[in-house]
């Protein structure tokens, strides 16, 4: 593969500490970037740029490390327009709407998913996402989940198995049995397509003792804990993510004392080199769409917790692709610094999914960047709704503009 | 000119009342349109659809008049991200930044000021806005303001006077002074570009005195009035503005029920056949990017206001040029329905510029159009953040797909 270089970067985010100025995003100014084989080869002043087969000049633009969206439900069917028209008329969100898609879901056909998958996808990539993260949810059969995480996989390697989004309605009235269901057959189809198992842990969902044998289950066969927590009240979500070495619990809205000390108490262990931080992943397009109160990342922040972004993007609750949406949000709601949001929507959303070569631009990681529309990251906060993102490297290779 | 058929419209927004089915947006399904010369020729049921010389297949999406944008701020130099970063780490919102940009746009040149209004009416044409607005008000002195409206006028016939933006600190111990410039040398260099005057009627800006003074002369020379009116807390100036028989008055965040009444007693002259209504036009991106409360849209419906959505597209307090974003935090934050805010950004800003040529799609009408990557306008709200513009038509001629 031929060398690539990026060059009169007028703002380049590495994402390093220490890597540049102050602050998260390690910040380099009239920088340069050599792209080899699809990851970094080298990152230094503009006027220090070695030779390379082909260029791109950034004209003084911002350059990002891609953002990666960690939280991300695509593979469905069916829209839910006018639940949603509903909802913005006064009804409000409990989640029950998450059966509407679950019988469109199995009624199509394998190539209709996937259509929807792809689109989504190229949406997402569209606007900067290079690593997404896609749960199944909507199939809610053994035959169903697995086919979700078949066709989740084939765009992405970042798959969770979510067996245990709602109980089906076949089991309303024996929810062991669907708990049953989940940790055996279920999770036996799901596992080889997924590298995660996650677990909708809420009042009128999962109660904790569902929650934590579903996870062991699916860590006893080697996947990854994710847990969906404390989004539509106080609940054990978030303490039992942390217990079982989660990688990230997501939504956090509504977070006591202790839960916010059980997540700050997480940390990469320097001696082993081994990540067990639990991120807290924060999905402020739910709330958006749900009208509900934001999560409080300032108070996660001061406490010295891991705060991720990402869409939540699905067709109930939140069906924004956009994580330049979600980071504009987070500076005008949840009191994040655009610093802290860019810097949560691209390596936070790399440390919740355990990915150290991604959300990063040094020599190693993945070529995975944008070039902005815009000479600073503080656009995307600055500018809401504008379409920024001029150009997306993926693997090295420049998409289409969109 | 050739013909140009839209077919296979799943959903047509004409904003024509008793066009279709109920609600303000007369929505009409399986239509097609015919373009012909630059305007609507002929709409109707696909299954009748005329032959053409050329066709567009919008696949079963929705397609709306183009997006009227009746406020935007685009002449300019400089930007304001610092700034804006300040005010979400606390700093609150007076107007006073103004200032900065009236230097940075002194001592730009015509080119430089050409480039930026070229970009950002290019970035609102990429994001639906058919018809846009664009004041003066950030060069403050005679020649500045008048280059401001001569560069303009260069992409739009919807130019406003506004050299009563804030006094310009030469001015400042001598605010009648500057009034008699405002009214003098500088409206009578300013006119021959402009079709509308405003003022920035606000304590720290203008009083009702001066605002008064300064829309009467524009009258006297024929400039239609427009006021920014009530933004940052009550004042006189949407009630000055139902006086003098203003299009519209803009912002509306801080309304008395004498306001309100004022508002509501202005309407069409059927009689005349006259538009004499004073529309109500809310900028929510303002209140987005300056933390504020906002306006409230359903208080106004309610007591039959006509509201118009707009960006204020500028680099201090609103640097969007998204109306889908509007319309989205339209839906959010101000409690209109999905179909009244989509009603508002397109029929409504058409009021708020007394044009009955665009924000409507019916024969005769401009062919200014978008077709959505979507299959209903409830997207716009739905989807938020997600550029879902697949393609516009501005005069019936299709424009790049963004």
């Amino acid at each position: 593969m031929s060398s690539l270089l990026v060059d009169n970067i007028g703002e380049l985010v590495t994402n390093l500490a220490g890597g540049g100025e102050g602050g998260p995003l390690g910040i380099r100014r009239r920088a340069a970037l050599l792209v080899e084989a699809g990851e970094v080869a080298w990152v230094g002043p503009a006027r220090d740029a070695p030779a390379a087969d082909r260029r791109i000049d950034a004209e003084g633009a911002a350059v990002l490390p891609g953002f990666v969206d960690s939280h991300a439900h695509l593979v469905f069917a069916g829209d839910r327009a006018a639940e949603f028209a509903a909802r913005m008329a006064g009804q409000p969100y409990t989640g029950g709407g998450i059966r509407t898609t679950v019988g469109a879901t199995r009624a199509a056909t394998d190539d209709e998913l996937r259509v929807t998958v792809r689109r989504l996808r190229g949406e997402a990539l569209r606007q900067g996402t290079t690593t997404i993260e896609i749960k199944s949810g909507y199939g809610l059969t053994v035959a169903d989940e697995a086919r979700s995480l078949r066709i989740a996989a084939e765009v992405t390697p970042e798959t969770t198995f979510l067996g245990a989004h709602v109980v089906p309605t076949e089991y309303a009235d024996r929810p062991d049995d669907y708990v049953g269901l989940v940790c055996g057959p279920m999770l036996a189809a799901a596992a080889p397509h997924a590298r995660w198992i996650d677990v909708f842990c809420e009042r009128g969902a999962f109660d904790i003792d569902h929650a934590r044998a579903i996870l062991a289950c699916g860590q006893a066969v080697g996947l990854g804990v994710r847990v969906h927590a404390n989004q539509l009240g106080p609940g054990p979500g978030v303490q039992l993510g942390v217990e079982l070495g989660a990688a990230s619990v997501d939504h956090c809205t509504h977070l006591s004392d202790a839960d916010l000390d059980a997540l700050a108490s997480t940390r990469m262990d320097w001696t082993s080199g081994t990540e067990t931080t639990t991120v807290a992943t924060l999905l402020p397009g739910a709330e958006f769409s749900t009208r509900s109160p934001y999560p409080d990342a300032r108070r996660l922040l001061d406490a010295g917790v891991t705060v991720a972004l990402a869409t939540d993007c699905n067709p109930g609750s939140s069906y924004t692709s956009s994580m330049p949406f979600c980071v504009a949000l987070a500076v005008r709601e949840m009191r994040m610094t655009p610093a802290e949001a860019v810097w949560a929507a691209t390596a936070g959303g790399a440390r919740a999914l355990r990915r150290d070569d991604v959300g990063v631009l040094r020599p190693g990681a993945r070529a995975d960047l944008i070039i902005l529309d815009a000479p600073s990251h503080l656009h995307l906060a600055y500018r809401p709704g504008v379409p920024l993102i001029r150009q997306v490297l993926h693997n090295g290779v420049p998409q289409c503009r969109p």
